[in-house]
This record gives C-alpha cells, sequence and structure tokens, in this order.
C-alpha cells in the first residue's frame, strides 16, 4: 500500500495526520511526488489521478483512490477505533458538516488565495489576483467566526477531537504561506488551535 | 424534521434527489428561502445555518445539520438501503472519491462561473468576470475527461447508480444556465446523462 503525495501540500498532511492518529502510519509507503516541476501532470501521474492532484493511495489490488478524505474513508472504514468521522448518524452529520465547512469556507479559500496571488502554478493555470485577494478575506472571517464556535465547543464538531479538526488545523497552518494568521484576540480559536497542535499526529 | 430550502438551487436538488431514491421524500417538511432577496443573510436564518447557504435540515431535536452531503449522510446512517455511499471500505473510498471529483471539479467550477459571470449575488459579494469565464472551461474539461471514464463505467463510481451520479446530475443540469452543455459527440456521458435523468428521483 503506498500514497503518492507531495509532504509540504495541506491535503497530504490531511491524510499523515489522519493515519498518525488511528496508528497506521507504519504501514503505509510514501513516494514524493514534485508537483512544482509538473510531475504530476505526466501521462503516468494521470493514470493514478486523472484530477492530477496528490495524495492518491494505491491499494495492494492496483486500484487508486483519489481525494484526501475518500482515503481517509478508506482507512476509517477498515480501521473503526479510534472514531474519527463520527458513530451515531447525528454525530456522522455534524462531522461531516464541520469538516465540509473547513475545507470549503477555509481550506479552499486559502488554496485559492495562495494560487491566485503568488503565481506557484501559473505555467499551468490563470490566476486572477483580484480573485485570490477576497478568498484571503473569506478565509480571515471564516476563522473569525470559527472563533465564536470555539467558544461553547472544545473541538469544532463537539466534545470529541474528529477529522474536521484535522482539516482545519491544515488550513490554519497553511495559510501562514499568504501571510493570512488568526489573530491574538480570537483567543477561543487560539486555545483550540494550540490544543489541536500538540497532538503528536500534528508533527507527523 | 424540516428542510430550508431553495427550490432551484442545485444542492437543495442533490438533497431531494436523495432523499426521493430513499423513498423518504414524503417524511420530510420542506420550507422555502427567498436566497435572491438576501433571506438567507439574516440572524434568525444563520441561527440554523452560519455559513448562510441552503439547504439545511432541522431534526425534531433542535439540531441543524448544513452541508448537502452531511444532511445525505445522516439519511443514509439512519436509512442503510438503498445503499448510495457504497458498503465496503473500497467501494464507500470510490463513491466518495467520485462524488468529490464531481463537486469540485464540476459542481463548484458551474456555481463559481454562475456567480462570477451573471452578478447574481453582486450585492453580497464580488463578481470577477476573468475568474468566472476560466472556471466554466474548467466546468467543459471536466465533462470531456468524465465521458472518457464512462465509456468503460455504467455510472461515476462502477455499476451501481451512487451519490456522486446525483452531484454530477445536479452539476450538469445547473450549468445550462451559464449555457455549459456537454457536446452531443460525448456519447458516454450523453448516454449516462438519459439514464440518470430518466430515474423518477431527478424530477423530483
Amino acid at each position: 500500500m503506498r500514497i503518492f503525495e507531495t509532504k509540504t501540500a495541506p491535503n497530504a498532511r490531511r491524510v499523515r495526520m489522519f493515519l498518525a492518529e488511528k496508528r497506521l502510519l507504519p504501514d503505509v509507503e510514501f513516494v514524493q511526488v514534485d508537483i512544482q516541476s509538473g510531475e504530476n501532470l505526466t501521462d503516468a501521474y494521470k493514470q493514478k489521478n486523472v484530477t492530477t492532484k496528490i495524495p492518491v493511495l494505491e491499494l495492494d489490488d492496483g486500484t487508486y483512490i483519489g481525494e484526501s478524505m475518500a482515503i481517509c474513508r478508506y482507512f476509517e472504514a477498515l480501521h473503526p477505533e479510534p472514531c474519527l468521522f463520527g458513530q451515531t448518524p447525528k454525530q456522522q452529520a455534524t462531522i461531516e458538516m464541520w469538516q465540509r465547512r473547513a475545507e470549503f469556507h477555509l481550506l479552499l479559500p486559502v488554496g485559492m488565495c495562495f494560487q491566485h496571488t503568488t503565481g506557484y502554478f501559473k505555467d499551468r493555470m490563470k490566476p486572477v489576483a483580484e480573485y485570490g485577494e477576497d478568498c484571503g478575506r473569506q478565509a480571515l472571517a471564516f476563522m473569525e467566526s470559527l472563533n465564536g464556535h470555539l467558544a461553547s465547543s472544545a473541538y469544532l464538531a463537539g466534545d470529541q477531537f474528529s477529522v474536521a479538526d484535522i482539516t482545519a488545523l491544515c488550513a490554519v497552518d497553511f495559510a501562514r504561506v499568504v501571510k493570512l494568521r488568526p489573530a491574538p484576540e480570537w483567543q477561543h480559536l487560539q486555545r483550540w488551535y494550540q490544543a489541536v497542535s500538540a497532538r503528536p499526529s500534528a508533527s507527523c
């Protein structure tokens, strides 16, 4: 079982952190893909993942699973403990809701801000700086709203750490690349950030 | 149990189609929200869904579940048959992969093309036409790539209809609003489109 990834990318970190929480990191071989030079745009890589994105999981039977959250769900289904996607229908829905909020309102706009304001991938896409800057503002607005939510919730989806916290942590850390940081006075977000960053899985 | 939605919106249709496949539509009351006039931007609505998006599910205990896919997963967990998110770990991961591909590479760019080229929500966001037009091109490119995939697959995630097909159908239909249509010569995509559109759930 192998994962093709780029170690510095936030989606790759999401999967590694998930596997570390499950104590499964030693079971997986990691193969680095140089996305900056476009190794992921080759026909060989597109055979693994038609979207050209990283990471992608290669199973022993030759099946490829792309999309970070699909990879995490594969491992959750095989190894339910510790549970990171929820148990009861309501817990599952609440975690999925917060995972997606963190993804669509934080990780995605941070990524768009990065791609559209730095020109990092300008050889393969058309950066629109005005859009990228607006995404940066959206990401900060969501962090502030999250601060309010965390005033009465230990983690994003309630009392228990979940995959939603993994997405949010990877997004907040990646946001530094475009100089977006939670304000020091957002004390609930800061408390959550310290707690989640201190988990051994956050350093993997 | 109630769902707050806007009947014409693609995410609302995803949830209704999912419920129709599960034969659960009669169990849910639907309340219309006028997003064009900004009813979703009021404090009363933000109490239901902090992101201001539709649809949102209200449970009988007062819990609100936002995010279409979180709502669908809630019903999948409560009513596993017919199974729309997969059974084995590999099926679950494959369906999640294709659901997300349809979402990030088709539904999202179609939505961005709509928002950034029509100015429909220009009272509450900053449309960047150049970005919107690029999103339209991305959506068409993904449809063409999907045509290739469907040459050897009955549905997006294999032999069985799944939630991934619901997302893709709602995206392809919504794309008409910005005049993006699958080319007639994309015969595999056309075959799939006819088959999925003919399901009773597609007309709900």
